[in-house]
């Protein structure tokens, strides 16, 4: 129970940057879109990784490591379309 | 050391979301900001805040309960600024 969840929670959470992305290919326009917003927010989800690794926790190791690629993806976009 | 590792994580991906909310403020422009990446984000944070409760797991209750303001914030601005 608790496992799903976190897994819904988790695929919530990683898959926001989704639509930011689709919009970013849409509009090739990321002007309004703070790299500082994605560098933290990198930095963070790394952490949780780590975190849910150390306590074997699936849900978070596994969506979080997800959310490191894309929100990668979305800075490196932030820079192409700029 | 996990409750650490936790909470600089959470603060992280929590706190993510200040320079996009200052940008906005700065700019008072958020049409590249997508209102589905806030509305998921949204939904994510929430179910991460009950999961962390049902675990008892504070960095993960505390970190995800704030981030659902803030993210309500920003995308209450997003109606604001457009």
């Amino acid at each position: 129970m608790e496992m799903v969840l976190g897994l819904v929670a988790g695929v919530l959470t990683m898959g926001g940057i989704v639509p930011q992305i689709s919009k970013a290919h849409r509009t090739k326009q990321t002007k309004d879109v703070s790299r500082g917003m994605l560098a933290i927010i990198i930095s963070g989800v790394l952490l949780w990784t780590v975190y849910g690794f150390l306590k074997s926790d699936i849900p978070v190791t596994l969506t979080n490591f997800i959310a490191v690629l894309l929100n990668s993806y979305m800075l490196y976009l932030t820079y192409k379309f700029n």
